[in-house]
């Protein structure tokens, strides 16, 4: 096998080649570090790389004839995850350097899987707003969006083939609409944070990034702890609630059509598609998800808001700082209630859906270094739901927008199953392959499909 | 005043003293420290503790006129719980001499508020069940209880007013009733974690132990960020539901009897008591709580399990661990479930009652190292409620017993106003002061009620 070809493989792919002995783990490893050699420098999606650190990593599993799911895969891990053997700086000046003690659980069984951690991608500061160096890798004067920026850029210039991120308002799903990868948020909870660096409890989840569906299903049962095991097959079509959510009129109007005519394509195919009706009390879900997690921040941040405020952005101090500050203890619970609310209510939402098709952004990654708006994140995340973002759309401006697929509380073997039947009707209508990615390199996402 | 009576106030006579400038943060440092120099060699409930680091905290708060709630008030910190100052070891050989990069949240909230902390207490191995070396305060060939058993035990001894324990079984409940101090686990997720080793996250909380509910109420509202306001004096007879659980078969007949007598005193003394009954759901809660904690420990620790394994303890592996283990996702999944559908009941049964009383443990603390019986305590830690364990008995053996009172989500104030009216009932039956504790130094545990 060539050594040029490996970095185009999914994870899956590369995980079988190994396995089966057609190549080595540190000839995937060599091939990935000539990829980021070449587009690195254009995107920067790196806080560190040793690539003598990766190749000894590679041979390491290699001389060990070690198995596992993910054998000899590149994984980027997000700089707000605890690496026993790399710098952690959680995208902020006051940990430069910190070395953690101990691998983050998601980073422990990523390894033991046999995933080889290529390095620590750019995070926003702390999880947050303030944007870390990485620039879009199709228009370099774009965000990438944030707060997972590196880890989003990093798959998406096929520099890995799987990435690490968190989500505590949109900071998967939104970079994985603007780069046109596919993103993951898991059901909170089910993938566990021990080791990642706490932003906002109620709200924090680890997020996954890959090319494919598939991948990203295999390496959530590696993280949930379970043996992989493919996507159903044989999904009927789904029954889909298109739901504009009450953040509908910040969408660009060019995407809300993008939308709607996806509503009605995904109807002729066969998909039973009705207006989703979200409960009243859904109207409140963000402006609790904007107090509870900024309320948080401010508990968990106290030292650093204390003795190191001048090393904090002033876009952090005067936005999630000021409004957990100025957040009492009294509205915060009124907060957490009127999320327990909506989270029961949208159960109920669920008995008539296989998924929600909702957007995942307010439409293609803007222009200049702000990360972007996450609006049509932030409840999902507060409602702990599954949400994916799988890039089918190309906005006005030639660059990915990616649709958001919300499952049920715990149901997201399911949503990945629905998942799949949208995605190959929106990507592939009348079995025709239409290149999804405005990259240096367009391809359709999945030749496989 | 007499530097040899400081350490017999409480937290919040302390700072009063301290900020009404009747003494010195240096001076309550020192009388603690002379206080520990005489009982720490039988208690043995501090892991870390270095009298220079003390005495600097309290001069520093000297010399910048500090103010706030616990000024110069000294703590202990569970040694499971981060400090940037102070090694953090988990309780575990593997992570000896480890200095974290920060301290944890309660840390750093603890500080803010003026305290000194005085060192780290002991744990049992990564909060579970291998116990430390602390000693029973009262009887040196008894157990404190575990996992928090040096901050339990620190507090029972009057080495420090407060300290900080963790709940994610019995932890904080357990060692309160045996060493007959006041336990307090908060509902979930209202003193925020960040900085706390994670044992399982869905159930994982801060403790705290004081030797009156006054002090609990003062630094609970440090540590969620509020305001301090008294505990309400004006409540009217609660209603209270005894709660034999299904766990009641497992109590000390003798202690059964003390708790029975409890529910007529109160009774007698105006409460209206009846029994409660739990859901029939609740039979299972105490096997979910196994499932999910043990499942999450073993996803958590999964890089110690891995690389480890001889360090661990044989109590570690062949309990927590190996059930973790045998757990599938899907049944971790299905306890997860389970435990959302007690939650939703148990609030049902908090309409028609203000507190639950309930055992807090099987009895006294048994002889030996073995850190004793939590059954009684895990499930309601898996029902996020705060508890209190308040100490009014004397077991057969002469030792404390707590009972256990029980609030609902969200409502600890509540719960310190109603326990407040039990404990003057039970303690200080028709007026009469009852010495409570069988301490080498026997008195009320307030006189001030």
């Amino acid at each position: 096998m060539s050594y040029r070809a490996l970095h185009r493989l999914g994870a899956a792919e590369i995980a079988a080649a190994v396995r089966g002995g057609a190549v080595s783990c540190e000839a995937v490893a060599r091939a990935f570090l000539d990829r980021i050699a070449e587009r690195e420098p254009a995107v920067l999606a790196f806080e560190h790389l040793d690539p003598a650190q990766v190749l000894a990593q590679a041979r390491q599993l290699d001389k060990l004839g070690r198995d596992g799911p993910l054998l000899g895969v590149p994984v980027a891990v997000k700089d707000i995850i605890d690496t026993r053997d790399m710098p952690t700086a959680y995208g902020s000046p006051i940990y430069a350097g910190h070395r953690p003690v101990r691998d983050a659980t998601c980073v422990a069984l990523s390894r033991r899987a046999g995933a080889i951690v290529m390095g620590k991608a750019v995070t926003a500061e702390f999880a947050v707003v303030h944007p870390g160096k990485t620039r879009h890798p199709v228009d370099p004067s774009r965000t990438p969006g944030g707060s997972s920026s590196g880890s989003a850029a990093a798959v998406a210039a096929d520099m890995v083939p799987l990435a690490l991120g968190t989500q505590t308002t949109g900071s998967t799903i939104k970079p994985a609409s603007y780069c046109g990868v596919v993103g993951y948020r898991p059901t909170f909870g089910t993938i566990r944070c021990s080791g990642v660096m706490e932003s906002a409890g109620s709200c924090d989840t680890a997020g996954l990034y890959a090319r494919t569906l598939e991948d990203i299903s295999l390496y959530r049962d590696v993280l949930v702890g379970t043996e992989p095991v493919p996507i159903a097959g044989d999904t009927p079509a789904p029954r889909i609630g298109f739901c504009r959510t009450p953040q509908w009129d910040r969408v660009d109007p060019a995407c809300q059509r993008l939308f709607e005519d996806a509503a009605a394509r995904l109807a002729r195919a066969g998909a039973h598609v009705t207006e989703a009706e979200l409960p009243p009390e859904f109207d409140a879900a963000e402006e609790a998800h904007r107090l509870i997690t900024s309320r948080e921040f401010v508990l968990n941040f106290a030292w650093e808001i204390e003795h190191r405020w001048s090393d904090l952005s002033p876009a952090l101090r005067e936005g999630k700082i000021r409004v957990g500050l100025d957040c009492s203890h009294e509205r915060y619970r009124a907060a957490c209630r009127q999320a327990d609310i909506c989270r029961n209510r949208l159960d109920a939402v669920f008995e008539r859906y296989d998924l929600l098709l909702a957007p995942a952004t307010t439409g293609e990654a803007p222009v200049g270094t702000n990360t972007g708006d996450s609006s049509l994140c932030s409840s999902w995340t507060l409602m702990h739901v599954p949400t994916l973002s799988v890039p089918v759309f190309t906005g006005p401006a030639g660059l990915p927008v990616g649709v958001q697929l919300i499952g049920a509380r715990g149901e997201d073997r399911k949503l990945f199953a629905a998942a799949r039947w949208v995605y190959r009707k929106l990507a592939f209508p009348a079995g025709k392959r239409r290149p999804l990615q405005a990259d240096t390199d367009p391809r359709p996402l999945n030749g496989g499909w």
